[in-house]
């Protein structure tokens, strides 16, 4: 095997995905069903990676980034193909057809999908042990959470050493469900958000505000059961399971279930303009991203 | 009014709040109903602040703080109160008679409840208009979160200088319930979080990490409305609601109703043992809030 990575849709996931993966020194070749520009889609690699790495760090030993016109070509010499396809069933379908009939048996191939599913994209497969779901938390060259899923044990270990390699931090799943873990744990809790809002019990920015200077701040250290394990003092979890359980079930009781309702959607909206408060998407893209490079930095040194 | 503030229940709370409040130069009068060392006290308060402060910031100004038999010998020359007993309604209600009768009308009674209600605290008090809930989120003299909640426009608006003025970032909620704003964020996450583990989808230190390394360090830059703006792409938050809504819907559909059955107990407690690896709690906790002045230090200078 060679150091040849074939990235299939060529769109920010890709890109990003493509700037991680030369800045540790594989070739990439592209592609993307679309028409896209190969010094284009080359400028933007660069500029991700110089978000993420120092000049130094990228003088050397730089990938190549190679855009070619059809799945079969991307894949024909990679070890690994990273699949960045629309969410749709049956596109994905079919271009993994054409990328097992063109692909070396032993390549692995590797789904970005963030809501579908393992077991509904294996069915596609005739080799499902070279089949994994790896999800990226967006943007994959600055967030470290990749999500693994597969059914064959020693392609999850190949997985997690490859992406512990990127820098990344890969989970492992026990088993496949819509969501994976992160964005389950999003879903559940951006619900309550919307239904603070939608009960008005506090605007977007006072919840929003609540979480990055609480839990979100909390949770970037320690996860939600650990959190629970610390808030129990000495006797830990038990003592906090025992205690504090059953008033945790009832606040669970009590958590909102809104709907996304015309009227909701329509403060939703407002109250996002009046926290962003002039600032334009990518500007506010440009503050994230600064922000969390810091924090990584930071995190990274402790 | 002076510089006095009055800490009622000096336990790991009113240590940290007591911290916080003479290291910005307030002198603190702490009770507790249970027999205290007012020099073990003493340390404890001089080792939170310097976790957080440099010894150049503390070598002049720094409050003194002092422990007195009654809380009525606490409150009667404090312009603040900040209230730290048990989470017990007819206890507080006792306490907040006695706090009446002996302090200046001015004077700010304000409650560090995490699980009471205004609505519910104020029924023990005839001067209601300069009772606030200020609840912290643990621990107070590092984390930045007071929510705030006061039937009173102008004592909110006190209340927000206040606690900028010591450096924390106080939310407003705009009706008061239960867990306030970022406990029921968090009660609503752990509920899937716990659902995830309950199901066999994770286990528990593959849940806590894919929150450490995506949502929540994502969540410590940006909160859970403003990432869904920046999720819709050019569009933002109008173009997420509208392509995206009705699947968060389906998912939301999709999240757990745990229990905490003897059995998911067993899990969880067995999980966050295999988690910390042999750390104690006082251990995990001291990693915790290194960790989160590192991040609170990069955060500042962003």
């Amino acid at each position: 095997m060679n150091g040849t990575i074939a990235v299939l849709g060529c769109g920010l996931i890709g890109q990003s995905w493509s700037a991680l993966f030369t800045a540790y020194g594989y070739d990439v070749v592209g592609w993307d069903p679309a028409p896209k520009s190969q010094s284009l889609l080359q400028e933007a690699i660069s500029r991700c990676q110089k978000q993420v790495f120092r000049p130094s760090e990228l003088e050397s030993g730089l990938g190549s980034f190679r855009l070619v016109e059809t799945p079969e070509q991307a894949v024909s010499d990679a070890f690994w193909v990273q699949e960045n396809a629309p969410e749709v069933l049956e596109l994905k379908g079919e271009l993994y057809g054409r990328v097992e009939a063109a692909a070396h048996p032993d390549t692995v191939l590797a789904s970005s999908t963030s809501s579908l599913t393992w077991s509904q994209l294996a069915t596609s497969l005739k080799r499902t042990s070279r089949f994994i779901t790896a999800h990226p938390f967006n943007p994959p060259h600055i967030m470290p959470l990749v999500e693994i899923y597969g059914a064959d044990a020693d392609l999850r270990t190949t997985a997690v050493s490859f992406f512990r390699g990127l820098g990344r931090e890969p989970v492992l799943l026990a088993r496949d469900v819509v969501g994976h873990i992160a964005n389950r744990l999003a879903s559940a809790l951006w619900r309550e958000a919307v239904n603070l809002v939608a009960e008005n019990i506090a605007d977007v920015a006072a919840v929003d505000a609540a979480l990055v200077h609480g839990p979100g701040l909390r949770w970037s250290v320690v996860g939600a059961h650990m959190a629970y394990h610390l808030g129990g003092g000495p006797g830990g979890i038990e003592h906090y399971l025992r205690h504090l359980g059953p008033s945790q079930e009832r606040r669970w009781a009590t958590l909102g279930q809104p709907q996304l309702t015309p009227d909701v959607c329509t403060r939703l909206v407002a109250g996002v303009h009046a926290e962003a408060d002039g600032r334009s998407i990518s500007e506010l893209e440009g503050e994230r991203d600064r922000a969390l490079l810091r924090l990584l930095a930071a995190r990274s040194s402790i």
